[in-house]
């Protein structure tokens, strides 16, 4: 299988598709593609009809959109255990990874992913009552699960929110106490402190992905 | 089970989750709330997080999101006949549903869906391209399955692109022939028809989804 994926700093798409084979320990070819350059989209144009990342190609098959490939991830290699196996927590843990993938445009266009920045911003009254929403997402799971993944095992989920753990970090955003838990879950698996590395040797800066002021 | 959806004229994400029970004749309770009014928060404030339509409820599992309410039922009910058996064809069925659930925002905003108008509006370049998108994903599939579905036989990526078909036929997007091909299979067929029908008896107007010139 072979992964594209963009810059590791900025791309938050690109860490869902990406974790998932860092979870399990699939095997998988990265190329990692710069974003917005004539390379991205010369490489892409061939291979995807939308250009974007993450890409997934495995043999014949092409995916390209984030939860397709982890839908695709879990439906051929992973016999479906990318899903908590309670049908009723898999209902509960669609329900939240569908909420992410369709919404939340206040905090993705107000807080873009940056790893390596700390920063202050100044969140519009939509972005805080998305903040709120995550909290109370976060908080509600590790109520029933302490000091672990959304639903216990690691789950696509956890793929999808994710990258809202490293805005909240870089935007520095309080939490609740247990909001916060899950967020240090997140942060401190070996998956995304991987990726943090290998983000942090990058030096490149995609402009429309810098906003806030440093602190 | 017992599906809460909004108004059918103009319900949009309502439409995708209710279709999977009238293309499989699964039973189902029906309970249409008016969108916006207190009496549809009231309802929905105690059943569900976000307090949005479409929600499903079965038994003990509260399911908020349409694409969710898709897999959930494919899943419980369908023996996941509702995406395509070939895993290539998943794999392309599932990247176009999940590029509908995460993208197209212009079309969404520039074109809410209203069955009963017929409109004129004037899109954006962005909402022109996704159109182009559309057009192309829809051509595409209907030079593979022709006066068919995306994927022959009816599938959850079809419930997706349905609210796109009523869109486009609202606003008379011109679109090639491949692609109206497509939509017209979709506005004819009974479950589609059958929403027209309940629809066209609603009186109530929502003046955030009323968008263009009468033509
Ligand atoms: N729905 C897609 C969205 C992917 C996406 O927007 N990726 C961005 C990078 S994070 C991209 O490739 N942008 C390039 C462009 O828009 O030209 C997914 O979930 O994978
Ligand atoms: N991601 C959700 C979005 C649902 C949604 O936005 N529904 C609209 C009606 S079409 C709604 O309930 N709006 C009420 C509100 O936003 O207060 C889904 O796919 O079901």
């Amino acid at each position: 299988m072979h992964l594209y994926i963009g810059n590791q700093n900025y791309s938050s798409w690109s860490l869902r598709g990406w974790l998932i084979f860092r979870q399990y320990n699939l095997d998988v070819e990265i190329t990692k593609l710069k974003l917005f350059t004539p390379k991205f989209y010369r490489t892409l144009e061939n291979i995807t009809p939308t250009a974007k990342v993450p890409t997934l190609i495995d043999g014949k098959a092409t995916i390209w959109d984030s939860l397709a490939i982890l839908e695709y991830i879990n439906d051929m290699y992973l016999n479906g255990k990318a899903w908590p196996s309670d049908h009723l927590e898999r209902a509960k843990a669609r329900s939240l990874a569908c909420e992410m993938h369709s919404g939340f445009n206040a905090v993705r266009n107000e807080m873009p992913m940056n790893c390596r920045a700390t920063r202050r911003v100044q969140l519009t009254e939509a972005a805080q009552k998305e903040v709120a929403r995550i909290d109370e997402i976060w908080s509600e799971q590790m109520r029933l699960y302490s000091n672990s993944f959304l639903f216990g095992e690691w789950s696509i989920t956890d793929a999808m929110y994710t990258p809202i753990a490293l805005r909240f970090q870089t935007y520095q955003i309080p939490l609740s106490d247990k909001a916060r838990e899950y967020q240090l879950k997140v942060l401190n698996s070996s998956a995304v402190q991987r990726w943090l590395e290998e983000a942090s040797t990058e030096t490149d800066i995609v402009i429309e992905d810098e906003a806030g002021e440093d602190v």
